[in-house]
């Protein structure tokens, strides 16, 4: 064979724009130009998945809870049948941002990066959920930012850094109050609380199958 | 309420081996402590969604028909029930690598970064399928070792220069013919194509239709 290779632009900025190019030999029309309906829309993979790709983004101080509570909501959310994935510090501070360290700069890509994959997620139809301790609130405005309104979803988890600091699950507070660990948030480096979260949840006051029972009516899946 | 808040780490590094700790005030124990199972392991998101998470990677030069097929193939595994999404200049270029050029550090590290997301998605449990250039040997290693074994499906479009001139879809070969681009693949910047890739087609001498049912059957969904 020697037939024609059609080119088809799907310009993603316009659904709907379709460019259609042509290049090579047409020996073949009929038999080898397949007609590229572009990629798959966000209704249907709504529809197939039934529910809409968005971002689960908690934020608050080391221990709070973020891990466990986005743990536990990805689960609940299977059980449901719902597609849920986690993006944590396991999977993302060792692969995607492993060149980057802890000072402001660095926490500011860090985070950058994670909202544009969290982003890809949530347009693939993925329930996207973050736990990053993201203390900066214009980083937190720019992963908002660039999902579309409504598809990103603020926890705060609004508990006290004197229960984080107890809890104290990886002994990060007891390094950082001894000068062994610098820049950590609560002790040596900010923290900016949201003005206006999607929701607030004290984890010393709610059980995790509470917090998750109020996260999983937010956004319409309890 | 001030119940306890329990603390789960689970860690992914050995699956199975979840370590539990307890902080706050235990008031409530039997009514406030949800044990957590845990992340959703790969083998209840592979039961779910009837397929394994697994990364297609189209390598070749520019106009070598990769766009075209990564979208025809998530088109026809979406019809096929199966869970795939393209991640491609389009998305990710102007997000999540926009700090990046075409030096050849840039392109490194615009290959790491793509790598790592592919990862993410195929833990995640999708058919994530790249579309990029992609030319330096080493960096494809890169991507393919980060990945379980079997996961990685390199699909090199083995076009021949003239015909991806002769397409020129986005008028870039003309510009670098003529000097207004540099650095670009296959005129003033090398591509390195694939010893061993899992599959090597020539969109020269098959039809669309006719690439994307061997790519289907080479990972097991035709």
């Amino acid at each position: 064979m020697n037939s024609a290779f059609a080119m088809f632009v799907l310009d993603n900025a316009r659904p709907g724009a379709i460019h259609f190019r042509m290049a090579g030999h047409l020996t073949h029309k009929s038999e080898n130009i397949t007609w590229s309906p572009g990629k798959v829309t966000h209704a249907e993979r709504e529809q197939r998945m039934g529910h809409s790709g968005c971002v689960v983004w908690f934020t608050g101080l080391s221990g709070s809870g973020k891990s466990t509570l986005a743990t536990e909501l990805e689960r609940e959310l299977f059980k449901r049948g719902k597609n849920a994935y986690v993006l944590d510090g396991d999977n993302v501070r060792h692969g995607l941002c492993s060149d980057l360290g802890f000072s402001p700069d660095d926490r500011k890509e860090n985070i950058r990066r994670i909202g544009e994959v969290s982003k890809l997620f949530a347009d693939a139809g993925m329930i996207c959920i973050t736990a990053f301790i993201s203390p900066y609130r214009s980083d937190r405005e720019l992963a908002r930012n660039i999902v579309p309104e409504g598809r990103f979803i603020e926890v705060y988890l609004d508990t006290p850094l004197t229960v984080c600091e107890k809890r104290d699950p990886k002994g990060l507070y007891v390094k950082a109050r001894t000068g062994k660990i610098k820049d950590f948030t609560g002790i040596s480096a900010p923290y900016e609380a949201p003005f206006h979260p999607e929701l607030e949840l004290n984890t010393e006051q709610c059980s995790v199958s509470e917090c998750v029972a109020t996260i999983l009516k937010r956004i319409g899946l309890a």
